[in-house]
Order: C-alpha cells, then structure tokens, then sequence
C-alpha cells in the first residue's frame, strides 16, 4: 500500500531541505563509478570518495557520475555541496517517494524519474527512484539500488556505439531517460499477457479468481499510471528545447522519448478500458449462469411439484374415495401425470428455455 | 493483444536512430515505384535499386516514390542517406508500432499514417503503418505491403483528372492521406452494421454470445480510437499551412481532411456509446429474463407446495383420524385445494405477476 | 444506421472536390426562388435556371437565392461557378453527411446546417442539410426537399417586419440559422414529454418495453448531440465578428443564437442525465421486484416444506409406530404444524419481510 | 418538465427582438419601486407609470428600480425604450426561460439570474427569473413575482448601513446578485438535510420508496447544476473588472461573490456523488437482502427435502418392503434423518452461511 | 453534514464585510502570541491585548503573530484595522466554512487553508480553519483552537535550525503552509491503512458493514478532495512568483510545496479509483454468493424433487396397482432412484456445478 503515497520525514519538524534517507534500499555502501569521455576520449573508473569527483566537475568533456545507493546521506550531501545542488535537491534525492517531475535551476535540471520492476510471481509493480543531474557538460544520476538498466548506456559510450560520443550531457541525460522509458515497455508487455490470459479466462471457465486477478491488475495499472503521466510533463519540458542545457539536435531525440512516453501513457489507458471490459464481461457471465441454474430448477421444480401433489392425493387415506377403486384409476393417473409433464414441456419450449 | 503496443527493438541497447525492422509484413523484396509529373508531363517507372530515386530529388516536377515493403533495411537507410533523413526517422519508417503523428523537421515532414484492414471472418482490425516524406518537390511513401489504396491517387495522376497534375506535392501528400482516411469510413460502415445487427438481436432473442460480440466489438473500437485519435493532430498541423512545404490553397484541402477525421473519430465515439447502451440493455434483458423465471417458479411452488400439504396430512395413518371417516371428506379437501388454488391466482394477479 | 456516418462517395477514386449527391432527398426537380430587396424594395421570383441568379451577385440589394433539391449536380455547379465557390464547397452542398460546420472562403462563408425532424410514429428524428454561402450581400441557401421552415422568415422580409429590411446579408444569414435553432426547441420539447412519459411509467408499472424506449431515447440523444455540438462552434465564429463579413451589430444577434445553441446542448445533455437516471432506477426496481418474488417463494416454502415433512413422517408404514395409535396423536401432529407455522410468521416478522 | 428548457416563442415567426411574455407568473399589474440615493440622501417610492422613472436616468445619485411583474410588455417596451435597452435585451427580460447570462452592451450590463425557491411539500425546486440593469448610475431589477429576497439590501440602503451609500450602482448590483447567491446557501442546506435523511435511510431500513426519492434528488441536483454553472462566468466576468461600469473596489466584492459562487458548484457536485454513492448503497443492499433471502430458502429445502423424501419412501404400499416390519425400523428412519440434518447444518457452517 | 456547505451569516441581511464567528471552535478567551526574530534576535512574547501587536507593524525585523481562538471578533476587526485589512477578510477570518484560496490585496495575501484532524474512532474528517495573512515582513495566523500544528515551525525559529531565522516573512508563511500539507500525509496514511484494511476483508470473508465503511470511506474522500483541490491553485499562485511579496529564493521552496500538494491530490484520486475498485469486487463477489447458494438448492431440488414423486407414486392408494404386490418391486424403485441420482449428478458434472 504504502507505495501509492509519499512517506514524510519521520522526524517531522525538520527544516525543509534536510536530508534524510526515505526508502527501500538495501542497506549496502554507496558506490560511485565515474565515466569521462569525449569523441576520442573514454575514461572509467570507481571512485573511492565523493572529493574524486570533484575534479570533473569543470573538466571540458561529459563527465557521468553515478551513485548507487542512498542510505549514506552525507556523502549526497558531499556531492551535492560541491555541484551546488539546492538543498531541497539533496532532500528529495534521498526521499524516495516522489513523484516524477523535472526541476529547472538554471544551472542545471533536476529529473526525478520511476524505475519500474514487475515481480512476475506476486504479480506486483515495484518502483526503484531514479534522480539526474543534468549540468551544462555533467549528469550526475542516483540509483537505489545497483541495477543493470545503464549498461547498454556504459557499453555504447564504452565502444562508441551510435553518436554518443560525439554529442554533450544532454544526450547522455536523454539515453538514460530513453533506457527507462524502453524498460516500460517491457512491463506493458507482461501485463499485456496477464490481460490476455484474463480475456481468454472469460471465454473457457470463468472462477472467482479471476475476480482478484481483475483488481489486482486494476491496481497495478493505477500504480503504472501514476509513475507514467507525470513523466510526460517532464519529457515535453525537455522537448521543448528552451534551456541552453539542451541544444536544438539533442531535442529532437527527446521528442523522440515524448513520443515513446505518449505510447506508454496511451497503452495504459487502453489496459484500463480493456481491463474494465473484462470486468464487465465478467459480471454477465455470472448473472447469465445464474439465470440458467435459476432455469433447471424452475423447470424441474415445475414439472415435479404438481405430480407430486396428484400422487399426494391419491395417497391420502379416506375412506370413501371412489378413485381408487375404479379399475383403470391407477393408468388413468399416470396418463394425467403424461398430461402435466407434455404440457409443461411445451410451455418451455414455447418461452425458449429449453 | 501485441498490436495494442510498440514493440521495442529486440536487440534492445542499440543506440536511438538505428533501423531495425519491426513488423509483420511478408517476407518479399521490397518493391520502389517512381511517378514523376507536371501540368504536362507524367512517367512511372519501377526502380531495381534506390540510386534509381536520387535524381528526382532536385528536379522540379512533382515525384512520388513508393516502396512497399520495409524488410530491406538497408535500401531504406541508401534512401534516408540521400534525401537526409534524421537517423530517428529512419527508425521510425521501419519499426511498424509507431502511433499516428506528424514531425516537422523543417526541410521535409515526416508523417506516420494507420491503414486499417477489417477481417470480416475474425471480426479483427488489423493495421499496417504507412509512412509519408514530405518534401519541397516529392513526397516518398513506405509501406509494409503491396496494397491497392493509393490505386486511385495513381490513377488520377496519370488521367490528368481533378488538380493534381498542376498542383504541388503538398497535394500529393493530402491525396494520399484522404485516401487513407476515406478507407476509415468503409471500416465504420462495417462496424455500424455489425452494431446494427447486435441492436437488432437484442429485440429477438439475446444469447450469451452476443456477450462476446459485444466485447469484442468495444476491443475494435478501443483500437480504432487510438488509430484516429493521434491522426486528427497530424492533420490539423498541416490544415494551420504554417509551414512552406503546404501552400494556402493546399490548406483548404487539408481543411477538408480535417473535418473528415473529425466525423471519423466522432463516429468512433458515437459507435462506443451504443455498444455500451447495448451492453447495458443486454444486462438488464437478463434481468428481467430472471425474473420472469422467478416468477414462474413462485407461483408453481407457491400453488402446489400448500395444497400438497392438505394431500400429505390425510395419508397420515394416525388410528384417530376422524376426519377420513366423514361421509363427504374426500370432497371437502378438494373444495378447500380449489379455494386455496384461487386465492393464489387472485394474489399472484393483484401483484400484476399473471 | 446510416444517418450515424459520413456515406462516401460510391465512386471512390473521384478527385475531391468532384460533386456527386449523396443523400435520400426525393428525385424532384430543383426549385430556385430569388427574393431580392432593401429597406424599401422587395422582389420575389422563381428562377426557370440557374443564370437567372446572376444577374443578383452584383446589386448592392440584398438577395437571398433558395434552392430545394440537390439532385441535379450540374445546377449546383453552375451557380458554384457563377458564385466562385471553391469546388470542394460545392462537393460538400450535395454530399448531405456533413457535420455542421463554418468555413470561412474570404469572400463568403460556407455553413452547414442540421434541420431536424422528429417522426412521432417510429420516435425517430430525421436530419436534413441545410447549407448556407453569406456573400457581403447575398445568401443562398441549400435544402435537401421542399420545407416551410424558412416561410416565417420570407413572410418578414415580405411583410417589412422587425428590422430584416434594413439590414444586411448577415441578418439575412441570422435570421435562417436562428429559424433552424428554434426548430430544435420543439424537438427538444417532443424528446422532453417522451422521457417525462416514462418516468411517469416507473412510478406505475414498468415493463420490458420501456428498456427498449430507454434505449431507442438514447440513441436519439446521441444523434441530436451530433448535430447539435458542432453548431456551437459554428455560431461562435459568427458571434465574435471578426469577419467583415458580419457587422457589429448583427453580431449581437449572432450573440443571442449562440445563447439558444447553448441552452439546447445544456437540454440535451440535462435528458440525457435524466434518460440514465431512469435507466437506473429501472434496474432497481426490476431487482426490487424479484427480492420480492423470492420472499413470497421463500416465506411460503419455509413454512410448508417442514411441516409437509411432518405429515410425510406419520405417512410412513412400519408396524411400529406407536405415535399412530396414541388417542392424541393427530390433534398433537396439528399442534405441531400451528407451532411451526407461528413460529416460522414470527422469524420472518422479524426479518421484516411481511 | 417544462423547467428543463427554454419555451419558444408560442407565435414563432415573429422577428427577433420581440417582447413577449413567456413565464408562470401571476396576472397582477407590475409594480415599480424607485429608490434613489447618495451618501447622504434618500428617496423611495412607487411609480405609478413608466414615464416616473426617466427622470432618474441622469441624476447623479445612484438609481434602483425594481419591477415586480412581468406581464404589461408595454411597460418593458417604454423603459426599454426610455434607457435604451436593446430589443434583444428586453425580449429576454419577458422570456423567463433564459439561462443566467451576462451581456455587455457597453453602456450597460444585463444580467440574467435565476432565483430558486424549494417547495419542501413537493419536494420541488421552482426557479424564477431576476434580470438587472447594470448602467453607469442606475440598476434596474426585473422580477416575475413580488418577493422579499431583496428586503435586507432595501434595509441596508434605508439605514445607511455598512457601505452601501457611499458605493456606486456597481456595489448596488453586487448587494443584489449576492443576495441571490446567499439564497442557494439556503437551498443547499435543505437539500442536504434530504440527502443526510436517505444516508440514515440507508442504514435503518431501505424501501423501494427511497429508490424514488433518489430519483427525485438526482433531477432537483440536475436542475440546480443548470441554474449555478452558468452564474459562475457571469459572476467571474463581473469580478474582473475590466469594464468601467464596474470599479476596481467593488471588483473585490465581486470576487467574493465569485468564491461563494464556487462554493455553490462545489457542493452541488458533492451532492450528486453523494446521491450516487446512496445509490449505489441502496443497490448493494437490496443485492445482500436477496442473497439472504435466498440463502433462508435454501437452507430450509436443502435440509428438508431430502428428509422429506426418506419419509416418502417408507409411505410406499409395497407388499414386499423388509424395513417396515423390522423392529427397529421406525427409530432408524429418526436416527438418519437427524443424521441428515446435523450433516447439513455442517455444512451450511462451513461456507459461513449460518 | 454541515462540514460539506457553507454556513451564512445566521443574521443574513447585514452588510457584507461585517464579521460574525460562524464555527463551531470552544469558547475560550483568544491567546494572541507574538514571535520577532531576525538572523540574530529572538523575541517571544503573549501578548495581553491586541494594541500590543501593533508595534510590529513597522519593525524591519520578520513578525508572527499568532492569534488562537476567533470567538473575539472585535479583537479581529481591532487587528484587522491596524492591519488594513479589507472588511471582507476580516469577515471571512471568522466566517470558518471558507474554501481554501488565496486573494491578493497588494499590500498583503489573505490565506485560507484547512487543516484537518482524522478521528479514528468515529472514522471521520474534522477541518479547522487557518488564515494567513502574508504582509512584506510579518504574517499574522488565525486558528480556531489551541493547536500544536505550528510547534515544530516555532522551534526551529528559536533554535534557529535551517534558514528560516535568515529568511523573510514569506518563508515563514511557507514554514506554516508546509506544515499543514505535511499534516495531509499523515491523514494519507491513515486512510490507507483503511483501505487497505477493506481490500484484505474482501479476500476473507466479506460482511455488508463493508458497505457501510466503503460509502464511508467515499465520504471521507469527497471531503478531503474539496479540501485538497483548491489548495492546489493558492500554492500554485504563490511558487510563481509574480508578486513582490514572494522573493525568488523563496519560491523555489513553494514549488516544492506545490509538488507535495500534487502528491496529495494524485494519493486522494488513487484512493477515490482504488475504493471504487473495491466496491467493484464487493459486489461482484455478493453475485458469486448467490450463484453458489442458488446451485446448492438448485442440485439438492433437482435430485430428490423428482425421486420424491417416485416415493409419491408407490405411497398411492390404489386397489389396482400391480407393482406394489411384485416380488422385485420394492428393489427396482430404489434402482430407479438410484439411476436418477446418477443421472443428475452426472448433468451436473458436465455443467461444471459439482
């Protein structure tokens, strides 16, 4: 549950911009490894400190400073002093329950973005805290945990894949943000089975399983929604290409990742449509398997309870009833009982129950 | 379900802007036709390979390349190379999960169209991207198979009818678009007969398939939403004629475009809200078919359950039972069944049940 | 159905702009009236063709040429050309499955009109184009069949009422469309009395068949909808007279028309509100009426199947029973059912069901 | 009904501007009240003709005058004629079915409002229409039926209380429509008061009864909703001040009045959630009772019918039948029918049903 | 209830801007605290009468004068007048059914928010008042009881934690807005739990007091929305900065208040869809119920309502009756019994009942 609202300070009455770690994280040191490149410079290596990076902070070319894990808040709070980071920045590097959003400070943005991982098992979304720095030749990213969606980032400027070199901090702040929305794409995939599984679920037998399955998908897509729709605002900002820190060439790629952001958001909206649909299926499935348990009985109910009387009264006991004497009494209460059940028949034929 | 969502390069980690195709189009050769016109002039011509297009580039007639089959990856790169097509565009033509838009990359738009095709049999929509370069003087269109729609545009181009031969390739472009979109109302012809015939078995005798009609049809029309919606944005674009590549009197056309699309999507709306009023009728005709069954059910067990009582208390076989002995016993008992039988009916009618 | 989307031309693969009637007018021939006048002036005549109207274009009275019947293309044609329309307005005067719409051609504008009629019998309204050109002083005006929704307005200028005399081709142009809104407020009064009927019938006696007149008032809402929100758009383009086309002082006219168009969406929208709320509390009474169907089968079972089941036990046939031979055991069997019985009145009372 | 949209003209045809009187008031004669005052002066009294008022058109005191009745047209007509009232202006000031509205005429405003009264016995919300004159001193205040809404700002200016008198006609505009405003507040209370009885309805013991008296709130709701959504763009015109008939410090007052009008909308929307939360209440209840009902039923046939049965069989004439003779016969039917019995209330407590 | 309307000015007909306590705060006497700081100083002081407050005014250092208790209007109107304050706000300081909004009055912006208190017992939002006023150097606070909201923002003034003692006055009114939006996550967090707390009963065993807490929970978030959505806008006009009340630095911390306040609303609109789904699920699973209890009766009357009438037949008392007096007879109707059983359980089976 807890992962739908933003956690508070837990020693609330702090100022605003004390930074204090929020989060899931496991509780391991930080590590922070450096990439420096240029078109035919490539350096790498992991910093022991936060004062290693330091250096590159003015160095002429992109510089990539990536921190995982947050649990040690003074060393964000290291980094954060020497890259001048406004001390709500350092806050919400560390508080982990926000929600996307870029922050422009002139010198630099400040982009959170959600990480998403589908645990196929519980059949449940986990959202990890992704927060950039973009700077004028420096991105400075903060993970929570070590994760491998960088790496084809780190292999492409590794082996001078596609322009990446060649291009500025913007574009390597867009291959990071381009790395998280493909990873979306991925989960709507999984869910687009799990939907699948449920359509075809309504077509053979339907059980009250798929009750929960149907709420717990609702869930999740709220929960995707929620990470997905700020993400669009923060992607047309950089779109729109009005901050020095993003030239004109590197904006056409951003509005390449709007793009892609607006198919997530529109695929979303289709789940939710489909999902509800499914829903409404359901429901008249069941009220129409109700309606044809409701018929056996009435028809059974119908045919029997009147014969059963007819037998009834010939089982009564008085002792002037001509009817059982007569020879042919006995055929003659069958024939009428033939009668009923023909007629009864009939009438259900007629109104199309059987 | 996948034609729901972008497919993500397979080989995720390759750097943005690299051609991968993505599709389901068959396996053939790709196929280049060249159409070259003036007010006077007119050739068409099939390219083996596509040097044989580079030429028209600058000529000042209007060309029109086709090429129907986008598997050839590098004949679309030779292409993009030469009429400078950015990277992302490139990918773009050939990755065949791109939603509808419009990108304006000053020399030359780049446009992304749906064409919808409707099997009748499956009662599916599927669709097929189609790709539109405009440029000063040509206009070069990708396909993903060999299809007949752009027939007609062909035809008038090469009959001299209409315009077309005096106009630009602004023109070009909006014949083809008009004849994509004109395609758009046969599909809602069919769907609106295929509503039409649900509304009508509503009134004859509704089944629990119509269900699955119903659902099925809501699925068509969420996919065709998504087509048409996104649509309307590329077309207005092109309507305002903020841009040199479509002349004023070409905006009037594109004008017309426009408010085709509108009637398009406001159809699709239109469609949605009677599916859904058709669902909802169906729901209720259970209900009320339930309570029809109910009813019968009631006034049979609420008749007979009594009265068979009255049977079942004189087969008792108590020694004392004076009752059995009376002259005129057997009669009573069925005076009193008859006034139990009418004083049910009398109820069950001022109920308004019979 | 059809009346839901735009028909196509049947001969697809006309160049646009090609006009070809589509529509269900009769096959009558066209009637041309002219009426042409000034604040002291006032002619009327019939036109034998086409070139009969030319001669008005260039007087500096005010004319007002109506024609009835689209049938005969050419003449459209010939008056499209005395008149400069462009070839796509005269396509869309006889392609009668145009939404309402304004274009604005510079020299004249170009407005589609819905006329509505509602067929009591079948509770089933009808719609019939209208277009208008407004010229700087002249309008001609487009109908599908003969109509006498315009006499009050030839009857005005006939008889000098009010201040059309005195005024331009833009009243001229107010004073049609206004005559079309108003026609909608008798629609709207129809659709008003047929949705307080079946409130009415809720309170009474509902049946099956008002589910279908729900559904059948829904339609024709969705269908009043679509011509009706268009026209909004139209009338505030001529409301906020930035066209010289229509002086200030119509312009507040046009104000008053845009203020009707706004009450009759607010009415549709209101019925269609209300149309759902009937829809509602039908399916409640309907489940209302079945709770009390069960209860009368519940309450009439629980009391006899017990006591039905006494009697059936003193039925029984073994040799030892030695309840059967008790003096008292009949009356104290009958004690037995009164109890059950009473007991049975009281846990339903407490129930609250009788 | 007929509340729900505007009444048209009962002699259509007639040119636009002409006043009729079209309304539910009384037939009494109109009565005029003129009240003129400044900061230090004060006169009230009552016109017997139209021709009374004219003389205050041009004083430089601050004018009302208030018309009680609507009926004598001619009356409007001189006045109209007198203040130079467009003949648009006083054809809706006698049409009572307009929607609140605010027109600027340059030298004047004309407001439209709707007073609501709410008919408790009914149940009934009753509009009736108040239409203001705005000019650079006066106020003119049009009123179907002499009512008393407007006593306490006639008290105010009488007693010289607050600012009133030393404010302009723009504050006497103000006093008036927020004096209408604060009557909803009124409205609202009583309607809230229905709403909070159906929520404690709901809790004690719903009726199909209650069903109606959603119904009935869902229309008042709606109506209400028609009559305050429009007032808010009146009321917000008004507080922006961008016109000289109203000055920058009464603007404030006006953005009083604006919020309050908010706060109008705000609680009906909240009203109608919550009838759609009572209804959907009411709607689970009613579900849950039938599931008990029929749970009762089912658990008393399930246990009876088959014990029934086992009685059936040992009523049997068979000749042959051993367990009838036995010994212990009749006792070992007992033991297997209580057997069954204990049995089925097992199993009834298992799935929780008792 | 109540707390969903607006209260008038129970003596409605006094002058508007004429302050009346309307709330339901304890009678207790007024406390008016008075803090002055700057970088250096600190001052804290009660302070016995309201002139004592107006020596602030004009001190260069920042002012807050918190005033507890609103049941003291004169003291109101007595600051309120020192302060220059307009009538209306002191009106609506005391009027406590205010909306939240913000109003800019040049010199000062007036400030409503409403802080809210969950009690858990009763399962119900409580809102107070709190006003601001936001001067160049001082803010003066108005609630209506002695609470400890403001505690944590006093203490880090006196201990002179974080910047605030650096800061101006528009800080410190961002210290007192912040503290309420944090308060917000705490009632987040609360409802939560209850939400979550309902969708873990749904999976046990669902009760109809489920109902009950799902309407109210409805409730409870029908009322934190109205709170909540136009804080959005008076946060929203202070993070832009536009006045000269607000400096720069300052604004980017209301920016951050304004995403918190975002995060608020996006939790509450994910509760409203999250209550809704459980609602959704509540029912269907009330519908699974039924079809079960309904397949229950329906299995057990199916089978022995026919084998009843066997036992029916055979308990007849016909002279006549050749099989009662067959050797085999007996044997071969528990056959036939049998048989049926089979038969049914069978049917049954395929239907997928049992």
């Amino acid at each position: 549950m807890s992962r739908f609202y933003r956690k508070r300070n837990k020693a609330a009455g702090l100022p605003p911009g004390t930074p204090i770690y929020i989060g899931s994280g496991e509780d391991l040191p930080a590590r922070i490894t450096i990439i420096d490149y240029g078109p035919d410079d490539f350096q790498q290596k992991e910093a022991a400190c936060a004062e290693d990076c330091f250096f590159y902070k003015d160095t002429p070319t992109v510089t990539w400073i990536n921190i995982d894990g947050l649990r040690d808040v003074s060393l964000i709070e290291k980094i954060g002093k020497a890259f001048h980071l406004h001390p709500l920045v350092q806050e919400d590097i560390v508080n982990t329950y926000q929600r996307p959003k870029l922050e422009d400070y002139r010198d630099y943005f400040f982009i959170v973005l959600k990480m998403l991982e589908y645990d196929e098992e519980k059949q449940h979304l986990g959202a990890e805290q992704v927060s950039l720095i973009l700077g004028p030749n420096y991105v400075i990213s903060f993970q929570e945990k070590i994760g491998d969606i960088f790496d084809p980032v780190r292999n492409r400027i590794k082996e001078a894949k596609g322009r990446i070199r060649e291009k500025g901090a913007d574009y390597l702040a867009y291959s990071l943000i381009d790395a998280v929305v493909d990873n979306y794409f991925t989960i709507l995939e999984k869910l687009g089975d799990r939907i699948e599984g449920m359509e075809e679920e309504l077509t053979s037998n339907p059980h009250e399983e798929l009750l929960h399955r149907i709420y717990g998908s609702k869930r999740e897509l709220i929960f995707l929604r929620k990470s997905v729709w700020p993400l669009r605002e923060v992607v047309n900002l950089l779109q729109r290409g009005e901050s020095p820190l993003v030239s004109e060439s590197t904006g056409i790629y951003f509005r390449d990742a709007y793009d892609h952001t607006i198919q997530v958001i529109d695929t979303v909206e289709t789940f939710r449509d489909m999902v509800s649909g499914v829903m409404d299926i359901y429901l008249s499935i069941i009220s129409n398997r109700m309606n044809e348990v409701m018929k056996v009985l009435t028809i059974i109910a119908t045919i029997f309870i009147p014969i059963s009387f007819i037998a009834g009264i010939y089982g009564m006991n008085f002792s002037h009833m001509p009817e059982l004497t007569w020879r042919w009494g006995y055929p003659a209460v069958w024939l009428l009982i033939i009668a009923i059940i023909v007629g009864m028949v009939v009438f259900f034929r007629r109104k199309k129950w059987i």
